[in-house]
């Protein structure tokens, strides 16, 4: 078989065979297809498309390039979150101790950040003291033990998945649906869990920016669980405005333990309600979403899930007293209210630029080098819907950045304002499964 | 500039600018731009196009990418021809003597054959002592004495396409009209002429398989050479069947001393004249077509082409006594005539299988480090439209291979003959300026 041929083949719109999948991603990743013939298919894949046959052994050829984990010495069923990234977006931090306390178990390898969007493994670790680099014995103890382990990648997974990526994120084909549906479920497959739910963001602060491009790699991740026989849903969320009141890592932090305490905000509150009810159906400890947003409710109530926090906090070297007084969180040496120049209505918080602000204060990083301040960022006084007057707080910016002003001005202007009352759009949008 | 964005900017449907292109085509050049990023553009390229003036410029970027020819010191107009090369095609072989017999100037830089198409230098080199690889300096006085030379290509002429087009062959990008059309042009470019006659074969035995995409590149190519100020035209030539009856090296050089003798094959002595009538007009000799077709026929009835042939095989090392008596050009073992099974008239000699079986005969290269044996090759006896009776020789096989049946019977079955009578296509389909 020739790599050429392949590539041709899928240049000219055609369906290829399992064992010309195989033969890719076994030759690139062992080095044997050149980087250039890779590229060149990747771009062909980027307009000709793969169907879902296809997208599904390209999955499992990616899965079994390298290493897989091994959950099986934890009882019951493991389910698996994964985010499509965000601005805002803390939701693991409430969700994870929310199933947990439910008795729910929930071993997840989770990502930094970078750019405009946040990184769970970054909010964990402005937790003085709290480690993501957990051995494998360590990580699956501590889900045995607590219920909950949030950790960096363990272990070799996904060669083929990572030099893929890199080798995309340089030759412009990262925008193609079966390429990064592909990439995403190939980490969460090799990771073990037995239910995967997925939040596909959409809006100006997530990758897909339209509706219709987050439902088809909804869909598409959904259909690559059914292929591969692991129990695999998702939500559409709305990603048009940040998530919830805070950005940044501390501040996030502090907003998820006010989750926790029945102080969250309500889109945060609502998406955790929804999504955990997701996962309590999908390892079976509730049958319906009714049941299961009231179980979850009660864990809020009673302070269970908080307590699951400060378990996983404890459990990872970190200090369980930040969580239960956030008040001791270091703050920022400029913490700057910003005011409305003008009344109206709340139409659009851009969060992109939210989040690209919230990253030049000092929050995120615009290169894997960068390092990160964990106490700076941003937090929401007014939301999308809400009625503004002039010198009305927008939002507070924290940060120990000196040379601001130009971000200040940045972050004032992502509020657009509307004369007219504007109507609420719903945090999730669609579930598929 | 990051390339990245170059390669998203093409894919997305833009048009490139021209920094872009050249940042491109000096940094792949030099190395800096790495091969993946330069294969992932050209399949952008081939799926989103390129407009006239991004052709244009990146034929001058390639073009100036290494050295040019400078032929200001050979006199008058230096003319020049390509084929995009077909089954058969000697036409070089008796276009060159015949415009240099009428005082035009031709420094022609040639190329080798490659799987069922033949290659000028090839023929050539089937004349005995004949050198294809001469100075720069020789090349320029051999044109500037006799009107004429015939050579490999001299100097690191067009680096750029080079690498690209290596490249493009591994990463199944060859099949772009933008890339091709400026991969010929900047090599024709950089050759030094003042006019380019562009011979572009659509059909079977032909590159392009249909008029369509033959007529496109055609056009692409004039557009570029207009582009550049240099004066270009076009023919579109038929190759559905091999051109002339000989196919073979020293086959091919007999056709073309027996044309320059007054006895070639229609199709030949036709393509020979209309093109030969271009070229003289492109040189400002004639005024016509008409007047050129008959300098064109004057100067095979006097000889003085195959005289022009004799002074270039000299001039080059080679031993004119071949021109001058051809049969003593050494003769395969095997010489095999192929019969008619069936009765009609001849609708289609599939020149891609009997190029394909030449080569197999010993008379091409199937990759570029074979040994071509010059002997080889065959002889049609009958061409599309010519009445066959049962017994009659299609044509005739030359060959030193002992084992050969199933390449005769291959031979044979390339023939297709239909019942009733067939139209015969005109060789000469369209000419563009």
């Amino acid at each position: 078989m020739r790599m050429v041929d392949v590539i041709i083949k899928k240049r000219n719109g055609l369906e290829l065979s399992e064992e010309e999948i195989r033969f890719f991603v076994e030759g690139f990743t062992s080095g044997e297809i050149p980087s250039y013939q890779a590229s060149s298919l990747a771009m062909a894949i980027l307009f000709k498309g793969m169907n879902k046959k296809e997208i599904g052994i390209l999955t499992d050829a990616m899965l079994h390039s390298g290493e897989t984990i091994d959950l099986s010495s934890i009882e019951g069923i493991k389910v698996d979150k994964h985010s499509t990234g965000g601005v805002g977006d803390k939701t693991s931090l409430v969700l994870g101790p929310l199933v947990a306390a439910c008795g729910v178990k929930l071993a997840k390898m989770s990502g930094r950040g970078l750019g405009h969007t946040g990184g769970t493994l970054d909010k964990l670790e402005s937790i003085p003291g709290c480690k993501i680099g957990l051995s494998r014995e360590e990580f699956i103890n501590q889900v045995n033990k607590y219920g909950l382990a949030i950790v960096g990648q363990t272990g070799n997974l996904v060669p083929a998945d990572k030099k893929l990526y890199a080798l995309r994120d340089v030759t412009g084909t990262v925008e193609s649906i079966p390429l990064i549906a592909s990439s995403i479920m190939s980490k969460k497959l090799a990771s073990g869990s037995d239910t995967i739910l997925l939040d596909v963001k959409f809006g100006s602060g997530a990758f897909m920016k339209d509706i219709d491009q987050a439902r088809l790699l909804a869909r598409t991740m959904v259909d690559i669980g059914d292929h591969l026989h692991r129990d695999t849903r998702a939500i559409l969320t709305d990603m048009d405005q940040p998530l919830g009141l805070a950005i940044g890592n501390s501040l996030e932090v502090i907003e998820a333990i006010n989750t926790l305490n029945g102080k969250g905000p309500s889109d945060l509150v609502e998406l955790c309600l929804g999504a955990g009810a997701i996962m309590l159906m999908q390892a079976k400890k509730t049958s319906s979403i009714e049941e299961g947003r009231k179980l979850l409710q009660e864990k809020i109530d009673n302070k269970e899930a908080l307590e699951k926090l400060c378990d996983l906090v404890r459990a990872q070297g970190g200090d369980e007293s930040y969580i239960r007084d956030p008040s001791k969180f270091e703050k920022a040496k400029y913490i700057i209210a910003i005011k409305a120049e003008n009344e109206g209505y709340v139409k659009q918080i851009n969060a992109l630029e939210i989040g690209d602000s919230a990253m030049r204060l000092g929050a995120g990083r615009a290169t894997y080098d960068d390092v990160i301040d964990p106490s700076s960022g941003i937090v929401l006084s007014k939301k999308v819907g809400d009625k503004v007057n002039v010198g009305d707080v927008l939002c507070t910016v924290y940060t120990n950045k000196e040379d601001n002003a130009s971000i200040l001005k940045d972050i004032h202007d992502s509020f657009k304002l509307s004369s007219d009352i504007v109507k609420i759009n719903p945090i999730i949008y669609e579930v598929i499964k």
